[in-house]
């Protein structure tokens, strides 16, 4: 439809860069993209972490259980970052409880995504690849340490940016009428049934990963990916709490 | 830079939009993208209600309270859709509890906002605008009863599409020294000082919303919205947690 779009369309996720590094005026022209990006209210609330130092990526690498991280050419941190506006709010008197709210915590992490999701369109505009790095979620506290970051602020995603080296397959991805509902939410009595077109095309789809193996069925990830989730993640509230962030549940 | 980068830089919000109806070729063109957005471990946790009915329509609007939006050719919601994978490990054997905890929540609400992002971009390469609206988290319990969103959804993000009808102004950014940094977080002593040219701008842009008066300036508008953030929005996780979410707070 057009070349914007048509990259779109065949976005890939990339793990392995050529040892190239991304010209500061690039850098400069994603980082602006990412600043231009909506926000919510006008408010601003996330930054953004640029690892260049090689002993820090390499401490990242590790707690994300990724080697490949250590590779990339950039790596970029999206974070919740409402430490600044309340710091301001301070500076003009306003009390800190006005400030460490839930709701602004999920005003910075949608502001992390929307920026870090147009900063890919912009990067594979320029023939870059891309990782997303929701990993930086499986030791978080260890992150936030070793970022140093203050209360009020919180990682959302890494992204790793590179020139390609290498060209995976196009992933196979579930069905629109599965997922793009007209006015109500519409559930279906058998997944399973529905889903057999998309667990067998998964299962033609070779993951470079492991170049050698077929992937499992898409149904069969969702149950082995259910079980192997860490309990480190999913106490995920305990940490943005550690944070500063007043949860105000109600009852628990 | 090239095309695509033009358009994100030049990104502005549209409220009001012509008449004109997105033609369902560019609708699909836009899904698709959507579609081919990176998502967390491939497990495609979001979903989309398209509005189509003007009377749902016009009672999102009044829960959002922006009655521009009833007015919007295209309106979409994006919700955190842990239900699917949840429905397909039940019907594997799998028990609930291994697929209602917070790591997936936060994945399917970051792919929901990856692809909002992705489909902003896309609408915008084919001369659309667009209009995020985080003000369905104001009254999200009556939003989940409109869209009858079961267990294990929840909004997260609304978007408003169509050809646009005005032309805003560019809207400045704060500064991207005090957003990006190298390895670690920087504190800044005296953030007012710091944002003085970037107030200073602020108060030189018009909105359109109120085209007679100037704006605030940017900390004055941070004081002023963090004294004016609806209770009920800062209590979000108890609406979390009634759409069938396990928070697994340790302590409160």
């Amino acid at each position: 439809m057009n070349k914007t779009i048509e990259i779109q369309k065949n976005h890939k996720t990339i793990r392995e860069f050529k040892n190239d590094h991304i010209s500061k005026e690039i850098m400069e022209e994603l980082l602006e993209v990412a600043r231009r990006t909506a926000t919510s209210n006008g408010m601003q609330t996330y930054s953004i972490i640029r690892i260049t130092n090689k002993a820090i990526k390499e401490k990242i690498s590790k707690l994300c259980n990724q080697e490949y991280i250590a590779r990339a050419p950039e790596l970029l941190i999206f974070i919740v970052d409402q430490y600044r506006n309340s710091q301001i709010s301070t500076e003009k008197g306003l009390d800190f409880e006005y400030t460490n709210d839930m709701d602004k915590f999920f005003q910075g992490f949608t502001d992390s995504s929307l920026a870090a999701q147009n900063m890919v369109v912009a990067a594979e505009s320029l023939k870059l690849g891309t990782n997303y790095l929701g990993s930086i979620l499986n030791n978080v506290k260890e992150i936030c340490s070793l970022l140093e970051l203050p209360k009020l602020t919180f990682p959302v995603v890494g992204l790793s940016i590179g020139y390609p080296n290498q060209e995976p397959q196009l992933k196979p991805r579930m069905e629109m009428s599965l997922r793009v509902f007209e006015n109500k939410y519409i559930k279906f009595s058998n997944y399973l049934e529905k889903l057999e077109n998309y667990d067998r095309e998964m299962q033609s789809y070779y993951d470079l990963r492991d170049a050698n193996k077929r992937v499992d069925s898409f149904t069969d990830q969702v149950k082995t990916k259910s079980k192997l989730s860490l309990e480190k993640r999913k106490e995920i509230l305990n940490a943005i709490k550690d944070q500063g962030f007043n949860l105000m549940i109600k009852e628990v």
